[in-house]
């Protein structure tokens, strides 16, 4: 029988992944399984957007073009512009979600061996694009202790080797919900024109930041033009994850040009979800208002909530929709699984993403997980509830 | 400034992508195009499918497991049985379009510099999947004057090394049309059973056999379970290209499982399409059958009509919308261009796709272009004469 590819062995699984039959078999106990592990938002996708796609006229669902429908590309134009990141049509490519504009980033940026600089903890599946394309990814340690700013320069500076290429940074923070400053950016900006590096952002949580803080994009920074590509997507910002549309940005007409061949060989993004993601651009502020203040509310209980408990540290988030919070408690893995198998109080229990699987070096963040607060403020007191409880009865075992 | 990658570079523009620029200017001095390079069929799309959007009653548009839903998967077992092929639910992952899954395919069963043995000419997106995963093309040629049959297994031997993983056919062939018989299908098992490789059937055009013919398809083939991959797609066989649905199957579970971590990483295939693809599942024999109809008359008249014109050449296809023609001239790239610059007739002028592109090996097929039939009869009646009194001109000149 023939055997599968070493790259194919190498392929990170889901950090969940493991977890997900202990949850099914909680289930089936009859156990009420809160899940504070899903970055799927509930809240409402906006109608207009819906409406659109039931409204459309089509006949035959034919190929867009590679790069996405002109008139699309010209409103996201427009979306950028209200946003400060001042860019044409030609300079984006649309794509099927975020995650294919991160492959695609890597894809026209790097070869096999080449090596990206990414903070941890930082978004998993970012190792299994590298790993798909033969890419290392080198890892430098963000601290929980100060919510997860950027790292020193000086320590992005050791580790850069001939094969590096880029640095890629999640804007807000998934797991970290970390905001980075115009400050920060300014400091990226000189590290990567300094030593001749690409500056990927993932910016898809763009939107969600609190407390009246700023976004600041790398593109906001003029002197980053050639330097800078903005990954973004429609998944988060509209509630539309199922769409699976995205963007790649640059003002590199090097990297657009290179990276459409890697769109070519695809053919296009989906027909549908253009039509969705083109309307939604027409969601009015008052939309954002609501969810960033509904999100906002549930950061603040949760970060309360979890600060009551004894031994719990949290890195109080400022963007996004994540939270990674520290344990008094040494494996994490094994405390979430022990919640789904062994830990119930009333009928319900907690189902939690352990953040070992957000960092890519061994032994880092054994003790924390991620929760995701896109549950309503009940649940997500109820669920703090039953962590604590269930840290009680874990740790006097 | 950073440069792009060496992959990068290499990745191929599409065969017909330099003739665009010509084509559009050649529309812009009002110049009517016929295009008979496009694979986008005009056939429109089941109403059934179009309408299962139109009613969906979703309210948040989240992501779909990452395998595609399983109500989803469950039919298209279902579609298969009927077709003689007998896969589960588990058997099956839902890709964006069969483009996703030839790339989870490469990923999964290849290492950089691992070698892919394809009969050219083939889809000439193989070679931007293989290049962006490192993969070597390997081609092996099938030729014009039998139709584009399969080339004898000894040659195929002559090309095995130990770095050979895979065989990759298209049946029914883009761009050849050709239909690989029982026979050949049979003697490619043994092959690779013989050589611990494994079988990947680019099956998208399935349905679409002349003559009374019949697919045979790698997994009617018992034996070949543990070493035979399909790659399918909805894109034709509904005309709903730009949908961006398509599947992945194999009976074997190490390369569902391993394929499986490439499609978490990009989370999930697009939600809307899927209820589209669903639907059209339920798409009645008569669509089919008038489909066919229509396509293998516009066949037969593409034939007759190109049969008529002097030194030149046309493998009849069985299946499939294309056809490799022979020309009477040295350089079909350079033919193409000269018909959209200079050439018209009555105000038109044709487009073709020179079928170097779909080609390997340097020098092959310069002198054959590819015709898609996806346009009404009289359009290609058309572009058939247009297509003659080019030649004459262009011949001499
Ligand atoms: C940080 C980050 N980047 C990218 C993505 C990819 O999202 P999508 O492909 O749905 O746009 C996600 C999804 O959770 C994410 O959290
Ligand atoms: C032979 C072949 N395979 C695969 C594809 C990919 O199609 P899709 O990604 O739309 O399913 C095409 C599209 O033209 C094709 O001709």
């Amino acid at each position: 029988m023939p055997s599968i590819s070493e790259k194919g062995r190498r392929m990170p699984a889901s950090p969940i992944r493991k977890l997900v039959p202990y949850a099914e078999a909680a289930k089936k106990r009859g156990v009420e399984v809160i899940h504070l592990n899903i970055g799927q938002p509930d809240i409402k996708t906006p109608k207009i957007a819906l409406d659109a796609v039931k409204n459309n006229t089509i006949e035959v669902l034919a190929y867009s073009m590679t790069e996405g429908s002109e008139a699309y590309r010209n409103k996201i134009a427009v979306y950028y512009a209200k946003n400060d990141i001042h860019v044409s049509a030609d300079d984006i490519i649309v794509t099927t979600g975020g995650s294919e504009a991160l492959s695609f980033a890597m894809g026209t940026l790097m070869d096999k061996d080449d090596e990206i600089i990414i903070p941890e903890p930082f978004y998993a599946n970012y190792n299994g694009f590298a790993t798909a394309m033969g890419i290392n990814v080198v890892p430098i340690e963000s601290k929980l202790e100060n919510n997860f700013a950027l790292p020193p320069i000086a320590n992005f500076e050791k580790l850069i080797t001939p094969k590096t290429k880029a640095v890629l940074i999640c804007n807000p923070g998934n797991p970290t919900g970390y905001l980075y400053s115009q400050e920060e950016i300014k400091q990226l900006a000189e590290l990567v024109k300094k030593h001749d590096l690409f500056l990927i952002a993932d910016e898809v949580y763009r939107e969600f930041t609190y407390d009246g803080r700023q976004h600041y994009s790398i593109l906001q920074e003029k002197e980053l033009e050639e330097y800078a590509i903005i990954v973004d997507s429609v998944s988060k910002r509209y509630s539309m994850c199922g769409a699976r549309i995205g963007c790649l940005v640059s003002k590199n007409q090097n990297v657009i040009k290179t990276a459409l061949k890697f769109a070519q060989a695809r053919l296009s993004p989906p027909t549908l979800a253009q039509i969705a993601s083109e309307a939604a651009l027409d969601t009015p502020q008052s939309y954002f208002d609501d969810v960033i203040e509904e999100y906002m509310s549930r950061r603040d209980i949760l970060v309360s909530e979890l600060q009551k408990l004894d031994g719990v540290k949290v890195a109080v988030p400022q963007g996004a929709f994540y939270c990674v919070v520290e344990l008094p408690i040494k494996d994490a893995d094994e405390f979430a699984q022990w919640m789904l198998e062994k830990f119930e109080m009333e009928g319900s229990t907690v189902m939690v993403a352990p953040a070992a699987g957000f960092y890519a070096t061994p032994g880092l963040g054994e003790n924390q997980i991620r929760i995701a607060y896109v549950l309503e403020k009940e649940k997500l007191i109820k669920a703090v509830f039953l962590l604590g409880e269930a840290l009680k009865q874990y740790l006097s075992q």
